[in-house]
């Protein structure tokens, strides 16, 4: 076993075998390593990047994710506190480099492959998921400023970003619009210097207001005067907390002022602020790009942003999963039925069937969700160096038809995998001494920020199985026929058996998309729409049994090479497929009952009813 | 309508409609009135106990309900600090004669049926489940006290906790046994007066400490020297705080001590102890009945509490069912998929279909739960006043069966039911200023504490459907028989064809109890029973779709005389039922399948393969 494996059965952020096998027996990400822009790139740096986040994470990051959460930003009346750990941290985070890793090196960066640094990142999110926000947030704004930001901008805002001396952030909500962003109403007038007054309320800017940075730079959706109305009248405007001079010295403070923290049951280490722009009229904003434009740019990183919000929910999940599994393994408790007598010795937690089931469900969950993350981080990557511009079209379409299900999926069942694991801990698991009560609440956060599970719902049904005539779903069933047929002809009944479940499945699928498709334009669209989280998460869990099936094809293959541990781990792999396609998968003939209905249950359900 | 309907739309406890149609139009508590023990009582003094508490809950009980989360007791070395309120509101709850209200009036009682004392009870949960727990432990501590204890003993601690100057805890679990109480070790010792001297740990203990009484009375579990292993050499003490003279003046401090308050992620208004029993060698205990029966007088109070641990979980669903009700009749969010013109005005949240369909799922959960669980309290009634013995009986059998039902499915499908409602809040939802996340993270208890979610299951599959050769399953199936029966011959098709689906539910159920026992049987105990969360879910689901069809049986016959808002509530009655039948009830074919097929999945996994 390599030396950087030493951490395997210590570590509570993640098992490293199995990222390995993800990274390079899965979705191979060593085939990305023959392209030009990673020319200078091997399994070793890309090890080496993982080795240095995994350390950097255990021992900057995990030690005050309880004490974070303890103790939440305050704010006096002027200042915002937060405990020191956090700029020590996000010092050593900017020191090691992974706020540019990315970039090109000519700004400071490694040109580390997209799938590579979410490995990275994901360490951190496991570590402290509110800690890792601030780094997220700043890295997500570096992109837009990157893709869309003049040069000037980018020299007075992105450098110091990638520096690690200015932080980012997004700031779309308003309290009134909440997710509708058609409703917005920060407003923007042209000033006689070319730049911009913003006036207007944002609330749930995470990172919106602290002392850990020399500057606060905001990504702001704000109307110019006179735009049109909806989400085709919101521009994108770069306002920093303080105005920035041309030779990059700090000037006057430009009129951001914060309404008031927001105190959340979990993510607590996160400041979430109330913002007020330009109270005094005196508040600068920068137009990125065109008028009008803005939400294009903002979700130009929308996937990735997505994603990552996918990531952060399986890694939340993955470390309550290797918590639950330790305490299972060490304590001793009770007796299995069928050996009651008192006088025996009791066995361990894991012995008890039930506590075996929640282990194995949970070990589905995570490892099927960061599959899916890494595997649609992957596609980030195929969108920007696949040598044929086919291939990046492909990746695009297939990242967008999977972006809500990658968000979604993880976010809704690492939920009911970190509460398996505070069952697991009995009594304990629900007292602060433990740390699963707190990725529990942590974890709450995924299913609403970034766009909620209803959002995401829509989405999918609404733009995203329709898009092009359905090219992107085509692409998806494509991939999955694949596999269905590599299953079908593999050596192991049972994994041929579950290919042709899949097969099944995914023929439902078609059909049920096209009915409501059809519905949709025959002027049922509400109707259609109506059930759409169901059909998001019928697809999720087809789209995870897939991803299952191609990992526990991959370990059939590996199996009779494999000694000792990796033989074990293989084992596991297959046992955990077995476990997807025997418990979970059936769940989806129901719900396609559902959809093809057209169940109007809920529908018709009037409100003097309730 | 009466006044006393008053509160329906504004109250955030309780649908009191909903109340007054399962207490007389389903479960009959009517029926109750003709009887001995109840004959100066009428509807109308019902009513007015159910005002009483619903007033007293709302005043007293729920403006500190968040303030108690947010400022949980404090221990500072000799005194354990509770915020004033709920001396208050304890104050308020002893003067209104609710911890006596269900004994007999020569003991300062009422003589209120269990069933009306229960939805009484319910309201102080809904409105402050933490607050609640000080006296429903003082009350559940006080049955067994009435049956079993001594004159003497009823007289020194009974008759001052029915006058609410001394509060009771329990006192059961020790920190190396958890939920094995067959490896208990706290011991008691024969003294020379004729009580004993206790030493021992425990853990858990809630209302352990405080300084809210005259006195802490705890009843305590532990093993007289020289007992057999197990559960059969575990005896029942009373342990006082301080001791009690044969005059009823408090004598010295009873050598009980605090090891140490647990800080929990919710529920956090109840003190939740460690205790020190006997660390001086000076603590004395008061044994309850026979030695070495302590179990069977500590569980013949088992089954009321754990229907009041699945009660807490509907009233913390039903509240924020009813919170998430008025935000989005009230909040204006985005409009419908086919109106996206964003010059139009947005809709209300309750317009979307999505949050329809959430609101009619919580209003499934917690109508049905509530349901059940004051079923389950006319049964405890049934066992104390039927005045056929054999209906007692009969009774008491199919409160064994329902018991680990109206314990977990409540406490499992309410946490899903508050996550609908802090869906329906959106971001909101995840902050500490709207009160649905409290309640998530109150309820997160109620699957652990009082069984955990794994032992209801071993309960209910490994003894109750088995006891007296299967004599309380078939009491059950007989009832759900007598509501098929009515629902094939009613007058609505779709109730005729549920009432079907619920017979071939019905009849898996007992085909796979069958095979499950008989595997039991020819000793494959461990493999028969390792899917049992599997079955108690199962069961669970098939139960609540009896309840809800008997619920809409009713509906269906009122509806045609009914008018205006009654009529609108009977709608609602019959959507739900429609609801549960189609989204919930075919959850059970894939369950049953996996039990049926004895799934080898999870109890095969082997640890070194996680």
């Amino acid at each position: 076993m390599p030396a950087r494996f030493d951490n395997t059965m210590t570590s509570k952020i993640i098992n490293r075998r199995d990222l390995e096998f993800l990274l390079y027996e899965f979705i191979g990400v060593g085939g990305l390593i023959g392209r030009d822009r990673y020319a200078e790139h091997s399994k070793e740096t890309f090890d080496a990047a993982i080795e240095a986040a995994h350390r950097l994470a255990e021992e900057h990051f995990a030690p005050h994710n309880r004490k974070g959460d303890d103790h939440e930003p305050t704010f006096d009346g002027s200042t915002v506190h937060i405990i020191p750990e956090v700029r020590a941290a996000l010092e050593a985070f900017a020191a090691s480099g992974f706020i540019a890793a990315a970039h090109d090196y000519e700004l400071g960066g490694m040109q580390l492959p997209f799938t590579v640094l979410q490995a990275c990142f994901a360490m951190f999110q496991g570590a402290n998921v509110a800690t890792s926000s601030y780094p997220l947030l700043s890295m997500a704004h570096a992109n837009v400023l990157r893709s869309f930001g003049t040069p000037e901008q980018q020299h007075l805002f992105l450098k110091p970003m990638l520096e690690g001396r200015y932080f980012g952030t997004m700031a779309l909500t308003e309290p009134q619009a909440g997710s509708s962003l058609s409703d917005l109403r920060s407003t923007a007038t042209l000033a006689s210097d070319g730049s911009y007054r913003l006036k207007g309320n944002k609330i749930f800017i995470s990172a919106g207001e602290h002392s850990l940075s020399e500057n606060i730079v905001h990504l702001v959706l704000a109307r110019i005067q006179g735009a049109p109305a909806g989400v085709k009248g919101i521009s994108l405007f770069i306002v920093p907390k303080y105005r920035v001079n041309p030779d990059g010295s700090l000037g006057e403070h430009n009129d951001v002022t914060l309404g008031g923290l927001i105190h959340k049951m979990g993510w607590r280490g996160t400041t979430s602020t109330m913002l007020n722009f330009g109270e005094q009229g005196n508040c600068a904003g920068y137009l990125v790009g065109e008028p009008h434009h803005g939400l294009r740019y903002m979700f130009h990183m929308m996937n990735e942003a997505r994603v990552g919000v996918g990531m952060s929910a399986v890694m939340l999940a993955y470390g309550a999963y290797l918590q639950s599994l330790d305490y299972a393994r060490t304590r001793v408790q009770g007796r299995l039925p069928s050996a009651k007598n008192p006088t025996q010795v009791p066995v361990a937690l894991i012995e008890h069937a039930d506590v075996r089931r929640m282990l194995l469900a949970q070990k589905a969950c995570v490892e099927g969700g960061l599959a899916l993350c890494l595997h649609c981080a992957r596609l980030v990557d195929e969108t920007q160096t696949a040598p044929d511009p086919r291939d990046r079209e492909e990746a695009h379409l297939m990242l967008e038809v999977l972006t809500p299900i990658a968000k979604s999926w993880p976010s809704h069942w690492s939920q009911e995998s970190i509460s398996q694991a505070i069952q697991i801990y009995g009594g304990y698991g629900f007292t602060r001494d433990y740390p699963v009560e707190q990725s529990y609440r942590d974890n709450r956060l995924n299913p609403l920020h970034e766009g909620t599970h209803g959002i995401q719902a829509l989405d999918l049904l609404g733009r995203k199985v329709g898009m092009q005539d359905g090219a992107a779903l085509q692409l998806l069933m494509r991939e999955m026929h694949r596999t269905i047929r590599d299953g079908c002809r593999c050596a192991s009944p049972e994994l041929a058996a579950n290919a042709g479940a899949l097969a099944d499945a995914v023929t439902l699928l078609l059909e049920t998309t096209r009915n409501l498709l059809c519905a949709a334009d025959r002027g049922e669209r509400d109707l259609a729409l109506a059930n759409a989280s169901v059909y998001l998460e019928m697809t999720g869990h087809i789209v995870i049994a897939w991803i299952w099936l191609r990992q526990a094809l991959v370990a059939l293959e590996k199996l009779p090479q494999a000694q000792g541990e990796s033989r074990d781990f293989y084992q596991g792999k297959l046992q955990a497929c077995a476990y997807f396609f025997r418990w979970e998968l059936p769940r989806t003939k129901h719900q396609n009952q559902l959809l093809n209905d057209m169940d109007r249950t809920c529908f018709e359900m009037e409100d003097r009813w309730y």
